[in-house]
């Protein structure tokens, strides 16, 4: 089956660059720049199709390009397995296959292990400390600095927020709590769980529900309780619900074949850059507002516990994200490097954070 | 001086007014837009000139724009005082004497008291959650048509963070602390101030730094590290920096006559509307980075203290705030409505708020 689909894939993808075409009418505009040159792009996605919020923003973004360009510049957009594989989308964007792709970062962590501080790290900075550090402190430099030998060019184009910590079948009380822990958690996440004692188990979003409801699994991740409850994670039997600390707030990315970039005109540059940053504004108020409501509804269940962890649980992931990190920035040298960038930016915004956003969000629990 | 200075802005309003122009050339592009037609337009901002970020911000909102129309939308930007003062940028955007404008809705809160949702109310929402309200919990329909009827629409442009509280020659160590305290402390945050028996104070920004260190007041807010290290705050003797309450997360306004909105192509406006949402990220994320640098700075200064406000101090101002918002509320049925909405999500999202992000910052306080 899964061959099949990836054969599908490949003739799919073969067959339709084949029908791709840039054209040149002649004439030019009346500003000294082309404006009766197009192009038609496709955009392959890592998420299924009809992925709220994500694939959503994927076609949100494209509708707006087409409109800002007068149609100039026409996006297909394709959701993961349409065209390409979802976890072929670097590659198809890299080879230049396709002209675009959006996902997150941590998917290509396998040949590109830094990447994951560009999506988001246990213990790591929330959504407003991301965009800081990528718009203004040299994140994206970086980012685009580890992209390039891949001939891609990548903008922040997406935050999902803090997800949570997921659905367990037991209450965690203690570090104990988590030796042998069967969890869906994939990433950094899995490995800190795996040095806390827990079994990480990888597994497809389609098959979560039924491990879950079947005790093949403990516990799961997902993303937070808007989409967890479109997977009907609250419908089983009795859950423990408990808040994030793997994914603070995963950066979602725009990610073009640098030859393909550099053949649009500066006006088209420009509408894509500014599309890209608008999509990332959408998407995070689109997460916040859609939790708020789904959290609203799932109040009303009497079979969800939602609780925090113990401290002395919390204080054992972080130690155990620690070495995490550690080992592998000293088995990857650009890893390292992203590292620590990454951690004087967050070191010192955490400054900022405390007499900031928490020492106001604290004065709001006084009531 | 003043009367000088208004006469001056009237008669240059009214010079470059004349001057201004739409031109409409012959010709249509290939995409049957009429991609010929050019506008130049002004845009009056209540900044002053070159002010850090917020002015910076409305000046790349206007090349962003006029790089992705290839120079068709052309806007001039104006800083405060330059064609009209500062307060009076809704007036001349309401009337059609410009087209544009930049800002942040309290401005107008003595000709629209409900503005002041749009902006920041003390001890209410702040960045995320405000986007998520505007975006996609009805405040932006909110907004748009209690701005109907001045002939305006709003779009957010920018979010300053959480506004910190403020500088103060004496620690604040109680409630009787706050009695007679002279503070330079504008609209909501005035008022509250006031009833929790201070003395608020109006006062120009340029002369902010004058009045403190000379002890003509006792206490003075801004905005933030970065603007109020601008300003010279940090300068003067011995001050104590509080961490903020009355201003959590103020949303910046671009603001556009509506009949000139109308003659814009579909285009156009789609170009206008994704800017000024790019723009508001790259506000945010301005003042998230500056801010944090500069507290990195101000952090090595032996004369400043920066230490939270007492319990009982928040508590008390939390109080008073409600009163002010309820008395504020009887007097105008429209205030009223808004507050309601804004009310209501704010309660909603804060229940959200706790189990994602404030329970993460918690955790990373363990350590």
């Amino acid at each position: 089956m899964y061959k099949t689909h990836v054969l599908f894939s490949l003739f799919a993808a073969l067959f339709l660059v084949a029908c791709s075409s840039d054209t040149t009418p002649t004439g030019a505009g009346n500003t000294g720049v082309d404006l009766s040159k197009t192009y038609n792009w496709k955009m392959v996605t890592t998420w299924p199709a009809n992925f709220p919020i994500f694939q959503e923003g994927a076609e949100k973004f494209a509708d707006d390009v087409k409109t800002m360009s007068s149609g100039r510049l026409d996006i297909q957009v394709y959701a993961g397995g349409e065209l390409v594989p979802a976890l072929q989308v670097f590659d198809a964007v890299s080879s230049g296959v396709v002209e675009m792709g959006h996902g997150s970062p941590y998917y290509w962590a396998g040949v590109v292990p830094a990447a994951q501080f560009f999506s988001s790290v246990p213990f790591g900075m929330s959504a407003k400390g991301m965009n800081a550090w990528l718009y203004n402190g040299g994140g994206l430099e970086l980012w685009r600095e580890i992209y390039q030998p891949y001939n891609l060019i990548a903008f922040p184009m997406g935050n999902t927020g803090v997800q949570m910590g997921g659905w367990f079948n037991k209450p965690i009380n203690s570090v104990e709590d988590l030796k042998g822990l069967r969890m869906r958690i994939p990433g950094l996440g899995g490995k800190v769980l795996k040095k806390a004692g827990g079994n990480p188990v990888l597994m497809a979003g389609g098959e979560i529900y039924t491990a879950l409801d079947r005790g093949t699994i403990d516990a799961t991740e997902w993303v937070a309780p808007f989409h967890d409850m479109r997977l009907g994670l609250n419908r089983a039997a009795n859950y423990y619900y408990y808040p994030g600390w793997h994914e603070p707030g995963t950066v979602f990315e725009l990610m073009i074949n640098s030859n393909k970039w550099q053949t649009l005109t500066p006006e088209l540059q420009k509408i894509v850059e500014t599309a890209a940053a608008a999509t990332s504004e959408w998407i995070y108020a689109q997460m916040e507002f859609n939790n708020q409501q789904a959290l609203a509804e799932l109040r009303t269940k009497q079979n969800v516990q939602i609780q925090p962890f113990p401290d002395e649980v919390l204080l054992e992931l972080q130690r155990m994200t620690q070495q995490t990190l550690d080992e592998e920035a000293a088995a990857n040298p650009e890893f390292k490097k992203v590292y620590d960038a990454y951690e004087t930016f967050r070191q010192s915004y955490g400054l900022w954070e405390t007499i900031s956003e928490e020492a106001f969000q604290d004065s709001l629990r006084l009531q």
